[in-house]
């Protein structure tokens, strides 16, 4: 396995999660504090987390359905690689599916990040349905 | 991808994952409280969830460093399926790779398991680090 997979359901409105994924304020509600995004497609987002990592994300998708990153820069086994939300909705709200693909190789590295993917989608679902997240404190 | 994987660490003797993977009391603890187990190689158990959902997975293999079970029933998409944890000390801890492998396709179903294993392996550090999971309720 290079790539890593996730669906969960999350009881709030498309546009809400959308947001939550394409704008500063949302971004910083689920995944970390320390996020600067201009938004727009081909614009880079930089992401910072506490423990010193950081991550460079060039927007390459933005549509109402799904969003899609390229890391530019970071984690040597990030570079390169796509992080991928696609929203559906259904009657009780909307389903996410994400997947993190372009791994070179299935290291235990990339495991730790499918453990933290979840953790974060954990936090990004209670940011959409409550408003409060679990997001990284930042640098 | 058809291959579900998650590393994560935890800080608690090695002997006790082993415990919490392979004793009735253990695996009660952060999977579901809904156990049946008997423990021997061969030997089938079986998990009942509040959902209604259940499985019956089959000891593969009992190494002091790695457990694997079968699916032998349950859910369509788990029949033959092999779950499997490798445990390895490190200096504050152990590390646990998690990997549940042989799907035939890789659906939404497939990342929903994906993501709530993240939830019980959560489920099991705790356990092993505070004496306190957060299982199912069983059926």
């Amino acid at each position: 396995m290079k790539e890593i997979y996730h669906c969960l359901h999350i009881s709030a409105h498309l546009q809400e999660i959308y947001s939550a994924l394409t704008d500063k304020e949302g971004l910083a509600g689920w995944w970390t504090k320390d996020v600067d995004v201009e938004g727009t497609p081909g614009s880079v987002s930089t992401f910072r987390f506490a423990s010193g990592a950081f991550n460079q994300m060039k927007i390459v998708l933005l549509e109402p359905t799904r969003v899609c990153w390229e890391c530019v820069d970071g984690h040597t086994e990030w570079i390169g690689t796509h992080v991928l939300f696609e929203l559906s909705q259904d009657d009780e709200g909307v389903r996410v599916c994400f997947s993190h693909y372009g791994f070179r190789e299935q290291t235990e590295y990339v495991g730790a990040c499918s453990f933290h993917w979840a953790y974060y989608l954990t936090s990004l679902q209670k940011y959409c349905e409550t408003g409060q997240g679990t997001p990284n404190e930042g640098a």
